[in-house]
């Protein structure tokens, strides 16, 4: 359930390349997979054929999650978490699709999801040359503004069209630039999903954890053209699924990692970004859950938010504990320590010894900075999608009006296509639930900032942050899509003018400049700076210890390998695989331990012995869930959806010990499908 | 604001002594005022007469703020946000004190406060000897016990009858324990109480700032078989408050410092037990935000427990932050190495080196038991006063029936006048708002123990956390106040039928044993190890170092000096007094920076220039709230109510620069009180 990626920008925490792996770690790039290692761990050597199809077989969602293509016909595979938000858009006051499931009989049934998009990675090639040549000898914002420059150039000129999406990604921190070229999905369309309760069980207080019983699986579909899409790279489908001791592959997008950070920043998030995104999680899980409480209503239009909080909180809390603990930085400003010495023992690199200093320099400002570039620039994050379209709709025509290579990145050309998916979808907006989350955001900007900031001053005048709030949500008209539409189109004058009439655009026409500004000397004096010198560190490393390695996560594809394996805690063996019995063992009859209906009649009709979840010991983290868990012959065996609670310090380093992926097993999918959803139509064109 | 006691139960901490006090530092008993250093700072020493005229004239609340007696007729003077809970429950939904304020025209409109308790302190003597005679060369359980035996024999033979309270205080932690004999006050009405909107005006957003413009003033009166009690130890009354430069004295109660924790207990602190707290308090103030917008009757009913929860929160936070700037740490670092080396060197001491990593070793098993400690024996602490109740009903009379020194502490004699008052109380009892926090202390229960706890599965049963709460509250019957004493005095057999009948009963006697029995492992595997070793310590550091210093505050009397003065801060300086000028331009008419009627109408009455609230160098913290602050002729000249941000760090050490407590000025009192809210009669009693 926590493996959905954890929004970045919270944390505003930079990467940097990885050591050397050991035992089954490591989340390796498609193009540098270590097939040797492999072969030695497993005797199982993967071609360049099986390696090609494993690639083109696995699937991204745009939002923050993975997923696999499991017929020819589009059909695609991922977690009832990820497909939730979905889901729960396709849903009204008259029909929870979130709560009763959801199953097409038929090709014309599959509901159009408003804003998922999907992803194919088709190739990747390399353009660190041209990185490095654009960026050569600048610093500060030059420094920024030509690295923008060269990937807005090289983005578009691969983007060639709307059914492409083309992303530069800087791996081991700008040591390799990567070109990846995906196929684009966008018309996306529900085929299945369970009921939450099962796909959830456990909720809050069984996430990460195991043994585990969660049908967390969802099944979408992608279209062509009004067809469903020809998907000639496609897994296979195990019905059986895996047993103990199993080799495992998973493919999927890792959202981030943070295995080689310099002391410096593990020690800037363990003390400021992850303390205080944690307390302001844990004060909006309150909010959330109390605000839930005010009737079927309201906890049903706000429990996919607080499911995200709650699996955020969770997860950064967990990560937080692993640095706090002090082992895991301790044995990094170790190994900090040794590569600095042997950096500045080196002819070549002893003038790159000082990037340590720099990073720190910078992460000094950072804290000064953090709180005003977070509440300022954040105007479009506070919770609210009505502010975050008026903030699109007064920044966007603003932006395509300059140079593609000049733009703020969320703008240039290349992002254009998801960003407008966002803009122009229809998923419904809740009055309610936006003042109460732009409520609860004007309340942290005065909080954070104090009520004598001027920019304070300036965005509450003389209201009350609820007042201001419920102002700007009630007189907005941005709710009607063709209106969005038409001021996009409209340009700077047409917005100008609507937000004569419009409060909630005047707002953000009225702080769009002290955004711009905080972010433009965030970006020099910070970002430009640690981006520079962590590329300075990174190059070291190769000098010193050579590429055999994998890089910090990116959200990009990688491939991790492992086995089916279970763990030794409080002194007992937790084995790797459940079964039906512990679910119905398990219930209680009360949320979150209550088993859906369609489960407790169908009982009689199940082979209860039958695997439902497993535990492997891949290498995975947020951005995982929804990636297939696949065997040898590139065959689905299973799921993943969650980590154990020791996995949570992943983020930092790798433990094999106890460290486990969570996955359903595809023999769990089978059967339920089959036995319980009477979903044959989709187990036919699973198995073929 | 902020400075009224935080409960010292949420952070098991130890207390250790002082180390030499410089500049204005220092909170010192009133047997050891250091009248020479005083001197030497501001010319004027203080006679034997005035330091026990200042004693008795300054009193205690016993819920955790301090007060003073400023007429012969026991007319008493604290901060409105100590005599808050009182105003809350002397409140309906037709007639809220707490937003309208109050004023008693005479004495018999004076109204009962049904759980404030008033401490006046008549009297201190040393019991060092006779403690440490009992507990020597005892360890574990058998000290525990011990140390409880002496304590409580002592305090029953002082505590003849219940007009009076006695407490045996260690002090340097356990180099000196002290009876502090205490004339006792039940009866406690209400006098004055201006609006909530202006005694916390600027609210949570200006809480621990400074400047500020707060009438946080309230005045009760004790009564002595139904009269105004005769309290010939009072304090002057200065009308014209103290100016810029002036000295000043505070005489409080300041509830718990840490200056002198070792290491390990302060990196306890930072890393285990203030994140968890402030976690929690972070998501309790989301809930009860949540809460209060439902309507004005749920606002009114759980606006002072939100108060309470941020307070604690921004208070905490700021202490928290002290510590993990890492400078004070370093410096705690420095000072107990050398301390270690010198102990290690004396042939005397020489065996008691240790005792600074026993400490820490009871504190890695303190890491372990802390949350079921906190969760399964915290069954009274859950939020609810039903719960409380019932925890008090279950225990109390199984502890009676057995011997004084051997009861569990809170049901000593000596402590039960205080317990029976809350006990007894007839405050109202808000189904709604207990439902509220005891689903909240559940939910923690499991999210902390895990769903497969043992005692959370014994708890919980098959029940939801939500449907247990309800179904304990809605079932109980102890609302009555009169059943409570009927079972109190019926013993544990009327306990037991009742509890037949009553499903809070029967929770808190099913879990009894489970609470009592990792109590006394938590007793004595930490609390005994830590404090036997802390009193080793404190030993050891009076034959290193003398005794010329003053304990760590706990919640006990203690005299400060200081000065009125302004501080600089981010380039501009900050001026020691405000006026009432600044809280009429400061206001925008919303919430919390709405001046109430009566100010808005009087406005013309007034004279803007009246000093409001004052900044000075006075050495305080949580506890201090409602301190009077006198001159050198022992008129009040200043009500403390909060300290600025600087001031949060100050549980772990005084910054002289910057650390500032904040006061209503007297004068602003005097000319609120006669032009705003028409109540010369008390200003006529305090001028005489």
């Amino acid at each position: 359930m926590n493996l959905r990626r954890v929004s970045a920008a919270l944390l505003f925490c930079g990467l940097l390349i990885a050591r050397g792996a050991a035992a089954d770690e490591g989340m390796w790039t498609f193009d540098n997979v270590p097939k040797g290692r492999i072969k030695a761990a497993s005797g199982f050597e993967p071609t360049d054929d099986w390696i090609r199809h494993v690639m083109r077989s696995s699937a991204r969602i745009a939002g923050g999650c993975s997923a696999s293509f499991v017929s020819p016909r589009g059909l695609i595979m991922t977690n009832h978490h990820c497909a939730r938000s979905c889901i729960q858009q396709l849903s009204t006051k008259e029909r929870d699709l979130v709560a009763g499931g959801f199953l097409a009989k038929a090709d014309p049934d599959e509901l159009r999801c408003p804003e998922m998009e999907i992803n194919q990675l088709v190739e990747i090639s390399d353009v660190t040359a041209k990185m490095a040549a654009a960026t050569k000898g600048l610093d500060g914002e030059k420094f920024q503004e030509a690295r923008k420059a060269a990937q807005a150039g090289i983005e578009k000129a691969c983007q060639t069209n709307d059914t492409l999406r083309c992303e530069v990604v800087a791996l081991y921190h700008g040591g390799v630039h990567s070109l990846y070229r995906y196929r684009r999905f966008q018309d996306v369309r529900l085929v299945f999903a369970p009921e939450m309760a099962i796909a959830f069980f456990g909720g809050d207080p069984d996430n990460f954890n195991f043994p585990r019983f969660d049908l967390d699986v969802s099944f979408v579909r992608v279209y062509d053209d009004g067809k469903p899409a020809r998907t000639d790279d496609h897994f296979k489908w195990s019905a059986s699924g895996a047993g103990d001791g199993a080799l495992t592959f998973v493919s999927g997008n890792p959202g981030g990692t943070d295995r080689l950070l310099t002391i410096a920043q593990l020690e800037y998030q363990r003390d400021v970004a992850l303390p205080d995104t944690l307390l302001t999680l844990a004060e909006m899980r309150g909010v959330l859950t109390e605000f839930a409480r005010r009737g079927t209503e309201p906890r049903r239009i706000s429990e996919t938010l607080l499911f995200s909080v709650e699996n955020s909180f969770k997860s950064l809390r967990g990560r937080w504990q692993a640095l706090v603990d002090g082992r895991i930085l301790a044995e990094k400003a170790t190994a900090e320590k040794a590569l600095r010495a042997r950096v500045a023992k080196m002819p070549a690199l002893k003038r790159d010894a000082g990037a340590w200093d720099e990073i720190a320099k910078a992460l000094v400002r950072q804290r000064d900075l953090r709180k005003p570039y977070a509440r300022i620039e954040g105007g479009g994050r506070m919770g609210s999608s009505l502010a975050r379209i008026a903030r699109t709709l007064v920044r966007g025509p603003l932006e395509l009006a300059v140079a593609n290579e000049k733009r703020l990145e969320e703008y240039r050309d290349a992002a254009l296509p998801a960003l407008k998916q966002g803009l122009f979808s229809k998923a419904p907006i809740y009055d309610e639930l936006e003042t109460l989350m732009l409520t609860f955001s004007l309340i942290k900007l005065r909080e954070e900032l104090g009520a004598d900031h001027p920019f304070v001053r300036k965005a509450l005048g003389q209201e009350s942050p609820e007042e201001l709030a419920a102002r700007l949500i009630k007189g907005s008209k941005l709710k009607d899509v063709a209106l969005r539409k038409k001021l996009w189109d409209g340009g700077p004058a047409a917005v100008k003018a609507a937000a004569a009439s419009d409060p909630m655009l005047a707002f953000f026409l009225a702080i769009d400049g002290d955004g711009r500004a905080i972010r433009k000397t965030f970006e020099t004096e910070v970002d430009a700076v640690i981006k520079k010198n962590t590329e300075v560190i990174a190059k070291a490393r190769f000098a010193v210890e050579g590429t055999k390695s994998y890089p910090d996560a990116t959200f990009t594809a990688r491939l991790s390998f492992g086995a089916v394996k279970g763990y030794d805690e409080a002194g007992r063996h937790i084995a790797p695989v459940t079964n039906f019995a512990g679910a119905f063992d398990r219930a209680t009859g009360r949320d979150p331990f209550a088993l859906p209906k369609s489960w407790l009649s169908a009982k009689t009709k199940l082979d209860l012995q039958t695997p439902f979840n497993i535990a492997t010991t891949n290498d995975i983290i947020g951005g995982n869930s929804g990636s297939p868990v696949i065997d040898k012959d590139a065959a689905v065996v299973g799921l993943i959806f969650d980590g154990n609670i020791h996995s949570l310090g992943g983020d930092y380093g790798f433990d094999p010990v106890m460290n486990r992926a969570v996955a359903v097993s595809s023999a769990g999918i089978t059967h339920a499908l089959a036995r319980i959803y009477g979903a044959q139509r989709i187990v036919d064109e699973l198995v073929k």
